[in-house]
């Protein structure tokens, strides 16, 4: 029934897809190629000319406007997102990683448009969803819905278990992994650490520079709380390695958190806040803690021991794998091309 | 042959159509939209919701971006522009005033887009200006055209000239108006009054501040020169009421400069610098004077006595009124359609 299905997925133009460092849209668009790819679809991936891909590869924009200055955002979109439904008639079926940006031309094409909503950035983009509402959507965890749309399915993130090799024992460290926002409780995994007597590594980009240097810079000291920048894939398994536990202490409801699932993979236990979808991703008890506040949070360090290594690297084999990932987003684009035949019918 | 044809015209949504104040894109496509109602054609206006118009208005953005905090200009755009793609269908036509982010949605439609570019803002916006260079395009002056583009006529931008009574006799104040950015040359103006010994009167919205608390504020002395904030049509003609001449000496090509033509139209003569289309509105010696430089400005307006103020206002209703441009675009319209009548055969 899938064979021969032709498939658009359409990645941001932010980063390369896959991204070098730091880009979570990116990854998961490529992952979701590489898996339906391996399913034995029809795969074209629409993302940057540089990008990295066992799909068939359109670019109408050259690299990542977030790596390149020459290149402006807005035109970059503008040249990237229409090139897919221009060639819209050429697919079975449109998948948008390109948040509400992407709907606006989804009417335009009789081709199905599914769309991914990687989190909702503000309240002020609900209208252009609200208006697109009967379109097809997919959540990545149950936790992060907006009520009122057209949800096929949630299908978790997946990643590439190859990219991060199973450790069977960890290190002494305590590692946080993410951007330096607010939003991602630098501050707390650090007074976290300190309240533990552990030793933290912080690596990630500086989103949020005025945070940075409020919160987290007046903490380095070289040892015991260290900042190492943005690492790549190698970078994160060098900490993964080393470590005794990631520190996802996040002050809004997280979205998915791929990084969860990263660590998780290299059989690194998560202590995590339990806001949004952290419960969905974190088995608690199995795979790392959920905790309420940071003394919560540093009480689940003492008991981390108890924690399976094992059994959190196979947790994510079953849910949070790109082959799992690509096989539920199968079952989605069935879904939804057997309902777009009925309509026809 | 253009009875019932069936018109759509989209407005930008950054300031209601008309705008109140500054807007001169606003301007422009409402009074396309009037100009076409009074030729008999069946116009729809895409525009906010507070638009004032004789057109059918059609609207999905309640306020101006620009005018109401609480609308994200980008989630404004993504919800206007689809709009008036989504009922293509329903017209014959669809002139765009939105820039190159309308012809994105171009190519998904049968109906033919007529694009009239308003400005390139950039040269980095040129790409997609190219990727659909076969589109119909209108120049709003002969100098600003990008070779290559799919021309169909310059057609001059029109205003409406029951908005600026004539005035067979001026004042002895030089007018400044626009906005205050370096490109309008507010500081040449500032240099071409004190050379010349007479009053100015800068008018306008502040759009570049350290331009203006630099270059423009320590020249204020509350009498020779003034500045007296943006003003709305009644406004205008308070000054254009008392004055000697408007001054307007650009730094780069103008690109139509529809208050030269305003000026005119109340019998005010106009001093511009030589550059893009200034030389296309102003008659030079008929209704002002083109300089080069700052001291020939000056010289020039020991002139202004020889201009005739009734030939001014004369030139505006034969080249630069509602009327005239409407004609203009009914006969682009016809001439896009018959093209397209054409391909179908």
């Amino acid at each position: 029934m899938k064979s021969g299905r032709r498939v658009a997925i359409l990645s941001p133009v932010a980063w390369r897809t896959p991204p070098r460092q730091y880009g979570a849209w990116e990854t998961v668009a490529g992952n979701v190629a590489e898996g339906l790819v391996a399913r034995g679809w029809d795969v074209t991936l629409f993302a940057t000319g540089d990008s990295v891909t066992s799909a068939r590869l359109h670019s109408v924009v050259a690299r990542g406007y977030e790596e390149d200055p020459s290149i402006d955002p807005k035109v970059a979109e503008y040249l990237h997102i229409p090139e897919v439904f221009e060639h819209a008639s050429e697919f079975d079926l449109i998948h948008s990683h390109y948040d509400f940006m992407a709907l606006a031309y989804s009417r335009l094409v009789k081709t199905p448009v599914v769309t991914t909503i990687h989190g909702f950035s503000s309240p002020r983009i609900l209208p252009v969803y609200r208006k697109y509402g009967d379109s097809y959507f997919v959540s990545i965890s149950d936790s992060d819905r907006l009520p009122g749309l057209n949800y096929v399915a949630t299908v978790y993130n997946g990643i590439d278990l190859s990219l991060y090799p199973f450790r069977p024992a960890g290190g002494d460290d305590l590692v946080f992994l993410g951007r330096i926002h607010p939003d991602k409780g630098v501050h707390l995994a650090i007074e976290a650490a300190l309240l533990s007597g552990r030793r933290l590594v912080i690596a990630g980009i500086v989103q949020d520079v005025a945070y940075f240097e409020e919160r987290v810079r007046p903490h380095l000291d070289g040892h015991n709380i260290r900042y190492i920048g943005p690492v790549d894939v190698a970078g994160k398994n060098e900490l993964f390695a080393r470590a005794y536990a990631l520190l996802h202490l996040n002050t809004i409801p997280e979205r998915f958190g791929l990084v969860l699932a990263e660590a998780n993979a290299a059989g690194v236990p998560v202590i995590a806040m339990d806001l949004g979808s952290c419960r969905e991703v974190v088995a608690d008890g199995v795979t790392g803690f959920l905790a309420a506040n940071v003394p919560e949070a540093a009480r689940c360090l003492d008991r981390i021991p108890q924690i399976d290594r094992g059994a959190c690297r196979q947790r994510v084999e079953q849910r949070f794998s790109m082959a799992a990932m690509a096989a539920e987003y199968e079952r989605v684009y069935l879904a939804v091309l057997e309902k777009e035949e009925r309509k026809m019918a």
